[in-house]
């Protein structure tokens, strides 16, 4: 498709042919499908208005870019697209310090908006491995989760207010930072989790939070699944609001993070599944005790088998180090898969015990590593090393393995491209046609991020 | 209209001439318009979906009712309206008692809601005077706020899932109970707070939390409301999540509220400003001494003036009695306008300065009483006694004041048909724009509630 019909001001903005650097290619899921006619990189939602209009009146297919650390593969061109790239749009526009409220730029990154916040003593809640890259706009369209929803919520529960742009080119407003408003549809919770399909977010007004003190960390190990929603539940009870983490591991994957990382296995003997989990209060109070007492609760009704309490910040970095360990995990198995699925908890004990034994079965030579956010009802599986066949069946097979479990295909990095075919595992016919018809309402030529989440 | 077209089984299934009592007529708004045609009160969402499909075929205008409760004349049906009632879908179909999640009927009240919860040592966080009529349905489809919302968020934050069947009789099933799903749109963002005009709510997923511990209260007093929010954003920090109510109340206000339910006036001197202030952690936990201190320091900062502390159960009760004297106020004060206007915190005292005086100047021989939540956003405004002529002006007098501010006519009450007329004070045309798209698109012939909301 030719650019020729981008009026010649708008089409100068943009970079075209050799300018195209690879990186506007594609993004963290690997995929990579053609090169776009144009990469507009706005400095204003006026900008983002006028290409968008253009593109609607000749019916130009766009891609919306954030960070491109995404990976389902949304903020990958076609051959021959627009694409949008917010980059330039990254300003922290204005603070109100006295109620904790951010306006922001939506191409501004998750870290500097975090910063931002720390430096007037408020803290931005949402925080995920890609803070550098990623931006808050990105965030807000994959409503991304990250490690501290147990406490805070997702990225939907840090948005108070959107600037849009339609695919139309027409700048919807909402930027209000009220915490209750029941005045009709509020446009936030429309885009918000839309992955660029029903509009371009521009700016975000975001909900900042009162700073958490240092939290009191430690592993624990049990020796069956079925015993981490009980665990959970009545840590809920006994630590209570400051609770923020409750990331298991199987035994699997913490011997390859330690290993690999050269840290120390935390806790001796051989527990079958790890959790690691904190508590944290207001600046200055430690839990120290209060997750001490509630672990000693825990050890006396049987839901834990053993476990440490970090003694000190390096101590508990050590153990989030276990954690964070996944590149290093990847990296060494090499032609792996990494998938975020979902589930109630009612069903997930069972779904991991029959999915483990035909994994093994049918890619007997992958490993399968899990871990996750039991508080989210989030999943992640890391399998790997896999021959390009069995790359192409992983993926399906668990998936198909979900159908008919109340469970989720991504619990957060969004379906994009890549999950598009498997919607059907989790969504209704009818919540499909709900989508279908907002999609249709709001972009009517189908211009924005099309192949993405729906045909 | 007519009710022939409907199936013979239908209309036998419906309350038609004198079996519709006067309480399917109105709401709490004390607004009335007409007799309905007929009032089904169906026991089963695919008996919603058949009414709606032959509605629809027939494109009659369809009046939703939850527990009536609600004071925007949402409920009040048109004269010839098909209602629906959802009073008789009041079960709680399951509780998951080990991760906290309930499956329930539209038509359970709130208060029923609340017992089944807790009746499985959990709680159903959102609570309001109404409990005990109003309907999980209608708390959603107003996205209902009330007392607790500072720290568990509006109704919207305890909906995991909806099952909605749209204006053609289509089934939207949507009930998992998963905190993260990033798969696409989710009809749960789309018909919370909705007001019935998108769909018909008839199942609910809900989020049930731990119990909270007995709370510790206390009443301050400061001499300006600019006070206000720097000490409600310092109780933020010195409290942290046990922060659970901050209720403002004018002096008039509390001065007509002790009157009135003889209570002691809750401290001397003359208060401008009176705020109730509430901290809860876990059951069993004490926040009295977290409470004292923090108000001790707000002392000491000149955020307060004078402060007192409930000793026990009964003295906190007293100091809620104020606050819930709304009912007593209304009834003596006769013909009075209750609103529930919305502003940011840095806006709030230069609006409350400048619309005092013109409200004494322009309604003089009303009283103009404050009250809210300012966590929330959210001022309650008791103004009267008003003579007819007044009644008329003074909402449009205190709506065209808000305008060109980032405030919001109805911050938890919801729009329905009385706010309608002044939805452009913090609604943008393009905001409306939206609203109408996504309304064309789940309701093309406009049946359900018409004439709420949007025209
Ligand atoms: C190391 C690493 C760790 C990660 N950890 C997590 C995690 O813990 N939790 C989690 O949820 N995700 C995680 N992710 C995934 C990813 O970081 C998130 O999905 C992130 O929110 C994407 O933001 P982005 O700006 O990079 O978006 P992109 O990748 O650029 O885009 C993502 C999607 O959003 C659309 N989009 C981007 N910006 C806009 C906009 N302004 N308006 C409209 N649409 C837009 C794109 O078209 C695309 O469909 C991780 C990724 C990496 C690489
Ligand atoms: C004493 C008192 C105190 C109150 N306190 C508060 C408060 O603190 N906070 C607050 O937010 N509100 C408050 N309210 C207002 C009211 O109780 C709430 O708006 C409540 O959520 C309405 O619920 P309902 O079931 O009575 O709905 P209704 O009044 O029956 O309906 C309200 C709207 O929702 C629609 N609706 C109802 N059920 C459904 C359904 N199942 N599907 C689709 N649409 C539906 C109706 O068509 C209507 O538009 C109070 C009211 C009273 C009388």
């Amino acid at each position: 498709m030719e650019t020729t019909s981008l009026s010649p001001a708008l089409e100068s903005a943009g970079l075209q042919g050799a300018d195209i650097q690879d990186r506007f290619l594609g993004d963290w899921s690997g995929l990579t499908i053609g090169r776009p006619a144009i990469v507009y990189r706005p400095t204003s939602t006026e900008e983002v208005s006028q290409i968008l209009k253009t593109c609607h009146r000749d019916g130009r297919p766009v891609t919306v870019q954030g960070g491109l650390t995404g990976v389902a593969g949304g903020g990958v061109p076609d051959e021959g697209d627009v694409v949008i790239n917010l980059e330039r749009m990254n300003k922290v526009e204005q603070i109100d310090e006295l109620e904790g409220i951010m306006l922001v730029q939506a191409g501004a990154t998750l870290q500097s908006v975090q910063e931002a916040a720390a430096a007037c003593d408020w803290m931005f809640a949402v925080d995920l491995g890609a803070r550098g890259s990623c931006q808050v706009g990105g965030n807000a369209s994959t409503n991304a989760g990250g490690i501290r929803v147990l406490k805070y919520g997702t990225m939907r529960d840090s948005v108070l207010g959107v600037e849009v742009v339609l695919a139309d080119g027409t700048i919807v407003s909402s930027l209000k930072g009220l915490v209750k408003n029941s005045t009709g549809l509020d446009p936030r919770n429309v885009f918000v989790g839309s992955e660029g399909t029903l509009g371009i977010i521009t700016r975000l007004t975001l909900r900042l939070r009162p700073p958490m003190g240092t939290p009191s960390t430690a592993m624990v190990a049990a020796d069956s699944f079925e015993r981490l929603p009980v665990l959970l539940r009545n840590l809920r009870r006994r630590v209570g609001d400051a609770l923020c983490a409750f990331e298991f591991m199987s035994a699997d994957y913490v011997d390859m993070a330690c290993k690999l990382t050269d840290t120390p296995r935390p806790l001796a003997g051989k527990p079958v599944w790890y959790v690691l989990i904190e508590a944290a209060g207001m600046p200055g109070e430690s839990m120290d005790e209060r997750l001490q007492d509630a672990l000693g609760a825990a050890l006396d009704e049987g839901e834990i088998t053993d476990c440490v309490q970090a003694s000190n910040l390096s101590h508990a970095m050590k153990l989030w180090r276990i954690r964070e360990s996944i590149p290093e995990v990847l990296t060494h198995i090499k032609r792996a898969i990494t998938m975020d699925v979902g589930l109630p908890w009612a069903q997930t004990a069972s779904f991991l015990e029959s999915i483990e034994s035909e994994l093994k079965a049918k890619f007997p030579n992958a490993s399968h590593l899990w871990l996750g956010h039991l508080g989210d009802n989030n999943l992640h599986l890391l399998s790997g090393p896999l021959d390009e066949h069995e790359y192409e069946q992983l993926e399906p097979f668990v998936f198909e393995a979900l159908r008919g479990r109340a469970g989720t295909i991504s619990a957060e990095h969004g379906v994009g491209r890549l999950k598009k075919p498997f919607l059907t595992v989790c969504r209704s016919e009818e919540e499909i046609e709900v989508m279908r018809r907002i999609k249709k309402a709001l972009d009517p030529k189908g211009i924005l991020n099309p192949g993405r989440i729906l045909d």
